[in-house]
């Protein structure tokens, strides 16, 4: 067992179990998980989801989380199901929690690709609309209209990839490393809480106790709203420790979602997060910020990557780079090294990759048992990469016919890369909730952009390869979440598995049918159509200076990423070696991709996640037991209620329904000046 | 015992007892309550706090409630003066809670002159400098410049004689009524919690929490400061439920202060105010406001008396004053009757108005002790009428010397009507927390201006007896949150009332005495300055009004008020009614005065105690002997960290520093307008 210091908390007592509440129902076999009706309703909630998606996707370009959702309305939908059919007597099958859990992974799977697709970013960053706004590049090889058949086709080849690619790795990242995935845990609870038989004391507590932190979390994020009038408005810009910290980014954004995810995620963690922050927008940005008109060009705009931009997006990477390729290497060689023992002795060693081995007396009776189902259904390794190499084989045949600007080569090298950036981004999802698919995207950009160049479509093929490699980053991260929400449900990892692919599939048409409909209807990529689609200009500028190759980044921008990439290794380094000699700073150190993801993001979410961590460390200061026992419970109902109500609001948005009151902070100044316009 | 439902509530059982703690220290007798050491820390900290007073008063007009800085300095100078003391071995008597609440009496009396005496209201007022800002009235007879000899006779007059026509119903508001005074309560549980001796655990405990929320209460008012820059900024301008109710004044201002007292307040006190907020904010002035131009002149400023300022200040006013005068025959009728009683039967029955009948087996030991230590040293009623006398006297004759327009008659009517204001005052703060000092001065401006008119010199002569009204009824209303504080804190009403005396007349000198050094070194009055006193131009436009008389009364106001006073005499009456009866009815009757509270100063605070209310209701709901013991520990300390914030806030303000910050709420449309503003 590797950095289980990074690991979920122990949940202790067996008195505090949530699966001995379940003990006397049994776990279906996986074939029963996946029912038809459950297919039905992910279908239809599927189409729904991917709806409100692609709205925001053309509009805003802001898509909230929609996992909690998926989970609620799927119990809400089957449970009218179920009542009705119960009083025509014609249910021949209770509604369990496994089933449940599976609706929600095939609808997150099929609203993902309406992300992941990048409707809203590459795909119409490729057409001639989008094309004509930048004054380069706007040439036939360069650009692509959308239609509704190569979408569909593109989409089938290259969404599959991702879900092999890290399916093999599932045992480690959730056994082994026992990764948190906060959402995937708060959806866990939420469905458990659902499905608790009756009975339990503690149990029922439990689940009054998440309820009411989910009506609470509920009613703030509805109140919050009200008063978002516009960007900059409402708590999410609360400037909590003054004007300079908020530009810098460092506030509390009162939002409750990461609040809970701090509460779930170990402590270490969140410092690494908090401490990622003060050394990238405490010191090394303001410091960058300084050698504007030096080191780049002081007229860029913000968003551009020759400037600060630039050293921001790619020197995360370089260190998120750096810690998943030590983990990735640090599996790769442990499990060949168990195979290759296995066959020199014969011993009966279970091989590290096999986590049966963690199953034993000495944890919890939950992880015991969750263990037990997780490696019951096995999805043989053999069967993943040949799907791999299968869909592979598919892409690199078909993705040239698509975009003829992409040869073989090319993909063939998008899918040696692939494998390491969706285990690195799964990981980090694993670790800290977010997941980064849009910045391997940008990454994929530049790589293919600039081997291509101008001349040859480099724009085009760099805006395709984003896709691919979206595609199949988010996917794997998504999988991973839903397989930890299926570790804490009992679900069969296979049903989970073939529920993901068929949610996947289902994806791959509805979310091109419904991109159709907007694209047909509306006037897309325009700014006074009513959806101006930003995202999409953005993909295309990145690409744009993408084709420029590596001189187009700004200076020592490559060397502040190398210098990032080795610390990353480095500190994972002295965290395996600190580990292997029992050093007791082995759990003070932080985790380094812990600290890079706000390298790019900023610091407001690693404070709400501190504050999460201080209000656990405070709870537990003063009752440890009770505090183990409810922590997971008001979490997930923080997480899950400010999810939910993401789902009103991208309705009330969808309805043209705007928040009447815009709650505005502005320093001493400006408001004397407001004061001055408004009164005049 | 009268109106024992709006009493306090009953603490319960003696392990819960203050006092039991207590109970092997000796109460002091009074005269070693006042020392000379806490004579002269009161001096200091009294000159301190006057000159804060004074100054905010000049500036921004607005005063903070002081008390519980007055307590808390005076713990910390006390102690550490005997700190010193005792390790010089010179110390001769230890520092007792009687001591500590001795010294916060005579503070609080001390600086409330420089409230009360209106050095930035009607004193400044009557200057040539503010009369020459009004095109009328601004004739020699109508002016009166200051001076610091007659600043200091006029309030040695006047000051005195609130103390001595309230201390005969000391026993009646406090033991009888059961008058809960939430500042003075949450003062007193502050000095009892320094003064705890260490041991009990239930008590450690109790001080503890006190102690948590005082900094929580702190530290939330320090964080509201800095998103206060100017006016309408801050969590006071919330429109937490929606513009429109803001503009009705509904909204919950974050206040940690109002919030303790809606918790220490009874329950129908807080939903009476509730009441009275819907009937007047919600129904009556927008109805009102929609007389626009009919009943009154539309094209009034908004602080107009004339307009529909004048029906919230008279109506409320004719509520209080009904309520006042109903409880104020009662008791009379009652005493009477009793003493009737008493001398024609001669038997042992205890009247009505020597409380001690109420000091039996059937209350806690805790109202017991208290009760006992209250009415241990009397105050005789004749030495009370004795000193109101000769102060009226000296005031008949002083006044006329000090203004001529006011006649001898004017002083004599004056006199008859201020112990019933001074009542109404009194008994309405106990209720609700709230002195309406400035609201009897109105109305004392209105009579009198009126009366003497403008040729005689009526706005003049309105203004000093303001002068005369206000000190009578803020001093008496001080006085009787004091002796509640020192009811709680086993002093001696004695003690207490020397103490208040003796404040008062270091009042008397002090405060003209700050005044005289900004009168000499600053241009007070004048826009320019920094000292615009805004108030002083406030007073002086409702005295030019006052001259006017009734006829310059808005439409029907007249009869509103006669409605609302015979209202509230009827709502008196049933619940004395149902009282005698035993109609279950008896508790929901609201409580007139609470109703009429709102009907001035609007809801936000309302809300704000319900708020207080509510989060009781579901503590107690949740565990009744836990919320007993420790609710009015958490109220003390909210009401006490939000007021000792305001002492580093007044300082902060006169040096100048202000907050950085404004946050700002704005209408979709203003900030639409405002964005483009800024942005352009």
């Amino acid at each position: 067992m590797i950095a289980a210091g990074e690991g979920e908390r122990e949940h202790g007592d067996d008195e505090q179990s949530v699966e001995r509440m379940f003990e006397c129902q049994e776990v279906p076999p996986w074939t029963q998980q996946l029912t038809l009706r459950s297919l039905v309703v992910s279908a239809i909630l599927g189409f729904f989801l991917s709806f409100i998606v692609m709205k925001l996707n053309l509009t805003a370009g802001i898509i909230p989380s929609l996992n909690v959702s998926a989970g609620l309305l799927g119990f809400f939908m089957v449970k009218t199901w179920t009542k009705l059919l119960d009083k025509t007597g014609l249910l021949n099958q209770p509604f369990t929690r496994q089933e449940n859990t599976v609706i929600q992974t095939c609808v997150v799977a099929c609203s993902g690709i309406a992300f992941s697709g990048g409707f809203g970013s590459y795909i119409l960053g490729m057409s001639k609309k989008v094309a004509d706004q930048f004054g380069e590049a706007d040439n036939g090889v360069n650009m692509k209209e959308p239609s509704l058949g190569w979408l569909i086709c593109f989409l089938l080849v290259v969404s599959f990839v991702g879900l092999f690619s890290v399916v093999p790795l599932r045992k480690i990242m959730i056994i082994a490393y026992k990764l948190t995935y906060p959402s995937g845990t708060a959806t866990a609870h939420l469905i458990n809480s659902f499905h608790t038989p009756q009975g339990a004391l503690l149990a029922r507590k439990q689940v009054s106790l998440l309820f009411k932190t989910f009506g609470a979390s509920f009613i703030w994020a509805m109140f919050q709203w009200f008063y978002t009038a516009s960007d900059g408005c409402g708590f999410v810009s609360f400037p909590t420790f003054g004007l300079q910290a908020y530009e810098n980014r460092f506030y509390f954004d009162f939002s409750a979602t990461y609040v809970g995810v701090g509460m779930i995620c170990p402590y270490i963690i969140n410092i690494s997060l908090f401490i990622g922050s003060i050394i990238s927008w405490g010191i090394l940005w303001p410091y960058i910020r300084g050698k504007q008109g030096v080191w780049f060009d002081a007229s860029l705009p913000e968003s551009s990557l020759h400037g600060l931009n630039g050293y921001k997006v790619f020197i995360s990477i370089a260190m998120i780079l750096g810690d998943g390729l030590f983990h990735f290497l640090l599996v790769f060689f442990r499990s060949s090294y168990d195979m290759y023992n296995k066959r020199q002795r014969k011993d009966t060693t279970i091989p590290f990759a096999d986590a049966t081995a963690l199953v034993g007396p000495c944890l919890s009776f939950d992880d015991r048992r969750r263990s037990n189902v997780f490696v019951k259904d096995q999805i043989p390794t053999a069967v993943a990469i040949a799907g791999y190499v299968l869909f592979a084989v598919i892409s690199v045949i078909a993705v040239p016919f698509i975009f003829p600007q992409l040869k073989f080569y090319h993909i063939i090298v998008a899918y040696f890369i692939a494998p390491v950036l969706a285990f690195c981004n799964s990981y980090g999802c694993g670790l800290t909730d977010w997941s980064l698919a849009s910045s391997y995207g940008k990454l994929a950009i530049f790589i293919f952009g600039a081997w291509i160049g101008m001349d040859h479509g480099g724009v085009l093929a760099g805006l395709a390869s984003c896709g691919v490699m979206m595609s199949i980053v988010s996917t794997a991260s998504d999988l991973m979440q839903d397989l930890k929400t299926g570790y804490l449900t009992l679900s069969s990892p296979r049903s989970m598995f073939v529920s993901q692919v068929i949610g996947t599939a289902m994806g791959c048409v509805i979310a091109p049918s419904v991109f159709w409909i907007f694209y047909s209807a509306f006037d897309l990529g325009s700014e006074t159509s009513g959806y101006p689609a930003p995202y999409a200009k953005v993909y295309r500028g990145i690409a744009i200076l993408g084709v420029e190759g590596l001189s187009a980044l700004p200076k020592y921008c490559l060397n502040f990423c190398a210098v990032f990439f080795f610390l990353s290794f480095a500190i994972n380094g002295l965290k395996e070696a600190a580990k292997y000699k029992n050093w007791k700073i082995y759990s003070y150190i932080p985790s380094a991709m812990g600290m890079a993801i706000p390298f790019y993001l900023g610091s407001y979410f690693t404070i709400d996640m501190c504050v999460g961590s201080l209000i656990l460390y405070l709870w537990e200061r003063a009752d440890k037991r009770h505090a183990t026992v409810f922590a997971p419970a008001v979490a997930s109902g923080l997480i899950c209620g400010d999810g939910i109500w993401s789902l009103p609001a991208s309705l009330l948005s969808l309805a043209k329904v705007q928040p009447p009151i815009c709650m505005k902070f502005l320093s001493r100044a400006d408001n004397d000046k407001v004061d001055a316009f408004l009164s005049g």
